[in-house]
């Protein structure tokens, strides 16, 4: 599924302009000038900025409804409005896993992402439909980018019997990721539903990745349960916590001494920069050493109508969520949604050095910071050395 | 500069496809099956969505860096930093008003708005610069789009001696508008800076637009006292705050009784829907019956790099900072960016009913959320019934 090729002319991360040479998926040499490779075929950069492939490090591919008819939404406010109006009506609305995984993945790789960690819905009400649906999906599309699969208990894990089993089942099948989600808001009993979650950890040697919308104090009770298991248990560097609007909180207090215990146990921390919710403080968390990436969450689905897959579009919402507006600070929201996510899914030979795997984005731009406020529809997607998508069009079509 | 147009299989507002026949920058009649008239061009709508021009009631034309070399941002973080960078470096980096105004102007007109308000800096080091720049070109583009003129102290109007008389030359200039800025921390005179500026709308007969960018509790004193002015001049209706962070402080004690008081007089509010700052809760507002209008505010200038002029973006924004996800909450951020924006603007014969300027957008999509969400750029925009816009190629060209 490798590929060589010699990039001429292109300005990686807005340097100087050079010439890339890619064999076997791999860069080998960064140079101007480069001499033709007999059977390599080149390609033109037109001096356009190269950017490593993007890192969309949280989404629900198996649930979109992307190239479905427009769904009207009127669904109630609350979580659980949310939560149950999808599952009563999965089936019913067509979204088919493997279909709406493809569908989303193809979006997601023209935009530019090459990676892609995907939260997989588990529950009684569908078992491994959504597991195996996105399975199938990765193994048909790896040539275009990478997924990595997190169990995610929906619906709850606890309060709904027999998830727990299917979780148990969906390891077995080869998630990559234990999920969990807001153990004292939805389950209603944190120290059961920590507990399940980290044990799947220990048994399948998995990392966790838990979705913590819990606000405030409660969110920072939870966190603070999380980190307790993440020591007692030698899990530094293998816990994410998504959301966590609870380190939006404005009080130093509550939040000073969580930030300590996450830069110490390395545990990350996922952000959509939402604009409508206390959010955790990037620069800040950053500039304690932890690792905070990004992702689109869910891409019109029943949930909310927005979202488009593109990781650039989310680097500028991480600026303005964070009043981000020099140069080096949108370098920063760059970096969240490229070498901070790599950091988090461990993804190996991740950037634009030689040795490197050759996953890439061109696009015109001046600079990184304009790359990311343009996003500039204009892109070329190199996944393992082979240029995947020009232009909005993808070397793909989705079922 | 008006012009006639049959236009075929378009759905306005999202309703069954229809004709829309416009006679001399009118919509005379809106029905199917329209035979085509002698002389009358026509334009297939494709089965299009049709809304009325969008509306970008806050922005700095006379400001942007648009269609220059990238600005690299190093400014401080103090809203005087801010201020003082621009003012100080704004003729060494060739921020000629006429040509980046002309150059704003021609992109808004492209993403499909044909009404702007502009807000435009008055201040000693830079005269009637701005407004004679704005007023030059509004003249030349007037068949793209409409623009009217706040006079804007952006430096401050009383700590800068000698920019009062400047306001008062701008208004005989013709400028539409009085604008204001932040009585208490940026003038440090609240009572001096309201009277000043609520004289100037007494004396020249014109509405206000005050940027109010004070938080909490010195932002809603600032409020109060607005109010307490438009109420005893008689001002009810002719006031917009911009900006309005102090509404979004979580306090309804502090926030209802201005809410109150702003129905009452109809004062209308302009929220850029900022994701880094509290700002007014949009559904609370229209519900109490005022005005909303939204803008990019400035675009690519030396404040910040974001923008690209899109109100259906902006929309979004509004949409994602109020946590709408329901097809009705997406109807109100549009209607924000349109005819909430026309009513604050006082737009004569805004709307898409027969009577109505023939000032539109065509773009496809299957429902107003959904081209809200998508915010296509394949739009054909119609100006006085001409159309100016097709693809992101307008008629006109910037200087």
């Amino acid at each position: 599924m490798t590929a060589s090729l010699l990039l001429r002319n292109v300005r990686p991360l807005g340097g100087p302009a050079t010439d890339m040479l890619i064999e076997k998926g791999r860069i080998v040499r960064i140079a101007p000038d480069q001499a033709a490779q007999a059977g390599v075929p080149e390609e033109d950069g037109r001096g356009e900025l190269a950017l490593p492939g993007l890192v969309e490090a949280h989404t629900h591919l198996d649930k979109s409804l992307w190239g479905q008819p427009w769904y009207v939404n009127e669904v109630g406010p609350r979580l659980l409005d949310k939560i149950d109006n999808e599952r009563l009506n999965k089936r019913r609305l067509g979204i088919d896993p493997y279909r709406q995984s493809a569908r989303q993945s193809i979006q997601s790789s023209l935009m530019g992402s090459t990676h892609i960690r995907s939260h997989v819905d588990i529950d009684t009400d569908h078992g491994m439909w959504g597991v195996e649906g996105v399975m199938k999906m990765r193994d048909e599309y790896r040539d275009i980018v990478d997924v990595e699969i997190v169990a995610f208990p929906q619906s709850g894990l606890l309060r709904r019997p027999g998830t727990l089993e299917l979780m148990d089942e969906a390891m077995k099948l080869g998630a990559e990721v234990v999920g969990g989600l807001d153990p004292c808001t939805i389950d209603r009993d944190p120290k059961g539903h920590l507990d399940a979650v980290f044990d799947l950890c220990q048994r399948y040697g998995k990392p966790l990745d838990i979705h913590l919308h819990e606000p405030g104090e409660v969110g920072a009770f939870s966190m603070d349960m999380i980190i307790e298991r993440t020591r007692a248990l030698g899990m530094k560097g293998k816990v994410t916590i998504s959301h966590a609007f609870c380190l939006g909180t404005p009080d130093p207090a509550l939040i000073d001494p969580l930030v300590a215990q996450l830069a110490e146990l390395d545990i990350a921390i996922m952000t959509t920069a939402p604009a409508s919710r206390p959010a955790p403080v990037v620069k800040k968390l950053v500039e304690a050493g932890i690792r905070v990436c990004s992702g689109s969450d869910g891409i019109r689905d029943t949930w909310g109508p927005y979202g488009n897959a593109d990781m650039l579009e989310r680097a500028m919402f991480v600026g303005l969520r964070n009043n981000f507006r020099r140069d080096d600070e949108l370098r920063i929201a760059l970096d969240v949604c490229t070498v901070h996510g790599a950091r988090v899914m461990e993804i190996e030979g991740y950037g634009l050095d030689e040795g490197c795997k050759a996953d890439l984005v061109l696009l015109p731009g001046e600079t990184l910071a304009e790359a990311v406020v343009t996003r500039s529809p204009k892109r070329r997607v190199v996944k393992a050395g082979k240029v995947v998508a020009r232009d909005g069009v993808s070397v793909r079509t989705a079922p």
